[in-house]
């Protein structure tokens, strides 16, 4: 166990009509003057954004609305949001719906907060070091799609052209999330399963370290995650209303990327950046896109680290182990992984995603020399040190 | 999963001299006037709690030292340390030590930010209910022994003649606790084996809940603190110096109790009201006391819920599940886990117990009596309501 520190303010209020109590905890905040900001989709279309407009201008909060958040959310909204709250002297930001909304808000409180450009918090420019936010207007979260985790993490991803890029601050993290089951039963089977592989990612991320060892609190933590992701998959496909399988997703997301899972361990990450150059070229929804390059990923690098991955295998994946043959049980294990992404419909090759098909190797190195680099020899990851051109080869185990 | 709050914002500041940031961490909290409170034991004879005040004092804090904390902390300490903070415009309160001095430090910060007196939020009075805190002073930890969970915990116990009382409310929840796992290395093992049980307790008491099923999540958030613990504990009877078992058990310490195991559920708590009347009868210590009562609350209940204690007999103890006898299954689990307590060097029986020994059938019902009661029927538990005559049966199951 590394020394870290771990903080996860944000309150989770979970329940049947939980949302009813959000005038309550934005006034809890000494806040009056609330942007409701959402994607303009089905939270609007099914009434839940007007429910809650009208819940908070009962209680005598001041409300302005602001739609139009697409998935891989966009600068050019952050910035008018902005605009919006300077204008309206906004107070609270309340962000309706899943990851997209939340990081467009988070991007928006960062920017108000913020005297020059909000971009500066999520790249360079012209060889000036990107900027470090020291606050944000408060935001708080009514989650209607159980994924990214969002609603209580520290990172914020927008988009700007074809460049995807992140800023992971504890200023990012709401007060509060709203977290009613109901509100995700009506999700369709592609969006339940995405965010199910991107709630099982975020652990996944931080399970496979380079510690060798030590994390037995951790390392059961995320064992939690992925086996109640598990378990709750095939709930959700025979019976996408079941109450207790929505709760149980819905609180997973949080706890996974809330930094629980990864309290002493190094996380690895280099799926998500890898991702991140995907859905940046393809506008690939996010946990179809890690569905494609976890499995290929893993194949490149369990030889680092064969025990993580044997570990993985035999306690998530129910592979009996082989010992005289681990290498199999491993194969056996990333080999069942794929299997349940497939279980909910999801393409696990590239070739196959809607969208993308075959690409062509430029286009990979193009991502490849595109991804956000962590270490300063150029490279990404821990469980393995990936340059470019181990990126390359990872797309193509990815075809 | 029943609707619930879920809220734990202390920062956990976790690695080998984490206790160098305390200064930095009470300044983020715009605090300069620092009660120290400890126990005038160890924490003081090794030098620790000098070395913080001089860090504290380096930092241009002003500090006031109070120590003379005992197990099971008393009201008559509160009540001077109320007056000590009010005389010297004490605006923080550091606790450094066990779960002991953090509780005495939460009371002194409910009398302090209070003008009635402290008892009032502990226990009724001339019939006049008890006080409900509003708020308390700033107050962060310096852990010394893994046990209680009171570092990130909303409760606060404390013992005023033979009465044992609790408080559990958010404002006691600390602002950040420093978690450095050399400072529980030289614990003796006594206190190490108390320290798990009452770690493994906080846990134990949410898991078996009056819920039937639907908990995957939290279910396995439990098992990965037991698992923790039995992972640990014979490292730590092996080599008390290990640095990652000692780290995993601390951070396990924090997590088992606050709030995170409990998510969606309803805690169970009678074996720790039962243990409070008795450790407020012997002065025992209480994870000590909590293995010779829950092994015989686990006796008395498990038919209710059979199901519940059939999963932790297979999923935590690793008992071979007998469907066709699950009784024989579920006595084998409750077996194990006291053959663990035993193996740690505790006594799982009250005849077996220093200071204890054979108990008087009168002194049980006197005690059974004193336990606080939960429901309007004047009875404690979830799993099973159990009236003063079940909780003399539990103390006769225990003898």
């Amino acid at each position: 166990m590394e020394a870290c520190t771990f903080l996860s303010p944000t309150r989770l209020v979970i329940g049947r009509d939980a949302e009813a109590q959000t005038p309550h905890w934005i006034r809890q905040e000494g806040c009056s003057r609330v942007l409701v900001h959402h994607d303009s989709g089905y939270v609007k279309q099914s009434g839940l954004v007007d429910r809650i407009i009208a819940l908070l201008r009962e209680d005598g909060l001041t409300v302005v609305e602001l739609g139009g958040v697409v998935p891989n959310p966009r600068l050019a909204l952050v910035r008018e949001g902005i605009c919006v709250c300077r204008e309206n002297q906004i107070d609270f930001l309340l962000a309706v719906g899943g990851g997209s909304v939340i990081d467009s808000c988070k991007a928006i409180g960062l920017g108000v907060a913020y005297d020059g450009d909000v971009w500066d918090f999520f790249a360079e420019k012209d060889g000036v070091p990107m900027a470090v936010p020291t606050r944000s207007l408060p935001i708080g979260v009514v989650l209607t799609i159980a994924a990214t985790g969002s609603e209580a993490s520290n990172s914020c991803v927008v988009t700007n052209g074809d460049l995807k890029r992140f800023c992971d601050n504890d200023v990012n993290r709401p007060r509060f999330a709203i977290e009613n089951p109901l509100l995700t039963c009506s999700l369709p089977p592609f969006q339940t399963a995405c965010g199910i592989v991107d709630i099982m990612s975020h652990s996944m991320e931080r399970y496979f370290t380079c510690e060798e060892g030590g994390n037995y609190l951790t390392d059961a933590l995320c064992e939690a995650v992925f086996r109640t992701c598990l378990t709750c998959a095939p709930i959700l496909r025979e019976n996408p209303q079941n109450y207790q399988a929505r709760a149980n997703v819905m609180v997973a997301s949080s706890l996974s990327h809330n930094g629980l899972t990864g309290i002493g361990r190094t996380g690895d990450w280099a799926s998500h950046f890898i991702e991140h150059e995907l859905s940046g070229e393809f506008d690939v929804t996010h946990g179809a896109g890690l569905a494609v390059i976890i499995p290929a990923w893993m194949r490149y690098v369990w030889p680092e680290r064969p025990n993580l991955f044997l570990a993985f295998a035999t306690r998530v994946m129910g592979v009996e182990a082989d010992m005289d043959h681990p290498e199999l049980t491993i194969q056996e294990g990333i080999r069942r992984l794929e299997d349940f992404f497939r279980s909910m419909g999801l393409p696990t090759r590239l070739r196959d995603m809607p969208g993308v098909g075959r690409v062509d190797e430029r286009i990979m190195e193009k991502m490849a020399r595109r991804v956000r680099t962590v270490h300063a020899d150029g490279s990404i990851g821990w469980v393995k040190r990936l340059y470019t051109k181990d990126i390359v080869v990872i797309f193509q185990l990815a075809q």
